[in-house]
């Protein structure tokens, strides 16, 4: 196995179907019906350029958001978005957590940001407390946070990540908050710091519809944000074609989607308690996230041996404040989830006979 | 009609269907049945991570090109890769023609690049000649051609170009050449400068799926070159999963569908010229371009006289070195071309009773 199969690029490449994949965090219910019929449809007409503006996506997730069209922003997927805000930001100083999704510091570097690390230890169990304003200092330009953070899938609570974000307006600060994968969470609405859009353009939210409507390889995402000028310099930061015609469809049928999102969260919401007492029960460290993924440590690196079970997760080896003894894996079905526990099983026998 | 519906930033934005849509640049005889099946397909399992090194489609397009599969940088279309290689090279100073593809230059202003621009000139039916060596001073990091030229349909004497890329090599230079309309070309070969990629590792090709297959609507394109370390910092500036799992899906259906680039050459081969003459035939300026577009230049413009008949074409006027009495229409099928000629007798002559 190639090193680059456990690293972030080549998270869930296997497309050929014989590996169980559970190293992505998107949605276990496929692509939904509704979607898959658009982007059929689209698809013939796909000789038409896209609509450089994403007018009716942009007024749809408006509506779906109950924000103005015009705090929307659609991109080439999150992570495009990402690179947008850094280039047309071009922060000096930027704090990150460690760990975190690591394109953050990817595209902080190709804006040639200083970069602080605030680490979240597991003894916390990867907690943001308090003690994390106290990095958050003038001349620090832009924070990237994740909700529920991304490996771990802890949350901050809403009320602490809004004094964040106070304090940040108070020194001039943009909070970046990465909420892909907020909408897995039991009660969203409890997390999000989207009400405060209007009121404090120094926050960019970012979304995905890559996970929750299972549409990774659609790219498609968006990012929220009431400060004009910058959504209009990150669209000057990259091609104006960057969303295709068949992502713009895409996105707009699985926003009438509705069902396909509380099935997903009612499985996710079943689903995840039960892997994580099934992980304990094998006697590993489970760290207790809400989100649609689970990170658990385990006496030694497991990729490899699951690997060869057909298993694929994602070893954290590149996360920076974890090694390869952590591993992420999604939330999937009850059948799934239980192949994954029968493997892991094996392999960590496997590994107990060795040592 | 508000003003941004003529910019290029929105040319081709009428996905109604209800405008006969000249502005575009795309095959006349839509998407290729084999990559709608292909789209149709690669939608079921869009909920897959796209492989972010496109190796089987890297490995189609080396073999179509007799390239190395190395050689090959996919993207989010041409225009990612323009703007990918702006921020990778980080020129500090580069020559564009003026008029070009507007996106060289916003791509270099992103790179706070300085741009020479090169005028083409009219009364020299907008040619390159040898004087365009002069500006290739010592300094010049980046120089972008387009071969055929858009939006004039231009082409360089293939013997010229390789003395340009000569040229830049002595003095450290890169060739950028855009050859997304080459394939519409009668015989491309005589044209590229592909063959020379092994030998210049300063040459970047950038060649796109969205015209030649009317994929406009899907985004992709590719970037040829023999520099490793280029195409690797290419990568890294933006994201890892810039080109979407349809994307690699169509573009590998899009090389086997031979008979329909074929089929889309001899329609261009067959109706330039027939609708170059009845062009002139109504006393308007026609460049004399080898591309699926044409050029031309009437006493006044006819955007608006053109639009209200129904027919859209792209007014020139946000070209450098044009102006609105330049219009660049697409080469369709002979009854698309005849009603475009038939709805520009009418504005004429509008015109001219107003005049």
């Amino acid at each position: 196995m190639s090193a680059d199969r456990r690293g972030q690029t080549l998270h869930g490449g296997d497309c050929s179907g014989t590996l169980l994949d559970f190293s992505v965090n998107v949605s276990p219910l496929g692509v939904p019906e509704a979607v898959r019929a658009a982007l059929a449809e689209a698809a013939a007409c796909a000789d038409r350029y896209p609509d450089p503006l994403c007018r009716e996506l942009c007024a749809a997730i408006g509506a779906a958001e109950n924000v103005r069209p015009e705090f929307v922003l659609c991109g080439n997927g999150a992570s495009d978005l990402i690179y947008r805000a850094a280039l047309a930001i071009r922060p000096k100083r930027a704090v990150v957590t460690a760990p975190a999704f690591s394109e953050y510091e990817a595209a902080l570097a190709l804006a040639d940001c200083a970069i602080t690390r605030y680490p979240l230890r597991p003894d916390n169990a990867f907690r943001l407390d308090a003690d994390f304003l106290n990095v958050l200092t003038p001349g620090t330009d832009v924070v990237f946070l994740c909700q529920p953070n991304n490996p771990t899938g802890v949350t901050v609570p809403q009320a602490f990540l809004f004094r964040v974000l106070e304090h940040c307006r108070e020194i001039g600060c943009r909070l970046i908050l990465d909420e892909c994968f907020l909408g897995f969470l039991d009660c969203p609405e409890n997390f999000t710091l989207r009400g405060k859009l209007t009121q404090f353009p120094n926050l960019l939210l970012l979304r995905a519809f890559t996970k929750l409507y299972g549409l990774a390889g659609v790219r498609l995402g968006y990012a929220l944000c009431s400060d004009a000028a910058l959504l209009e310099q990150m669209r000057r930061c990259g091609s104006p074609w960057s969303v295709s015609g068949l992502a713009q469809a895409a996105g707009v049928a699985a926003l009438r989607a509705g069902d396909y999102v509380r099935a997903t969260r009612r499985l996710i919401a079943r689903e995840r308690p039960a892997l994580c007492a099934a992980l304990r029960g094998l006697g590993l460290r489970v760290i207790p996230g809400e989100a649609n993924f689970l990170l658990f440590q385990s006496p030694a690196p497991l990729f490899d041996a699951l690997l060869k079970r057909g298993i694929l997760v994602r070893d954290c080896g590149n996360f920076h404040g974890l090694d390869s003894t952590w591993h992420r894996v999604a939330v999937r079905t009850e059948a799934e989830n239980r192949r994954l526990i029968a493997a892991l099983r094996e392999a960590l026998c496997e590994k107990r006979n060795v040592l």
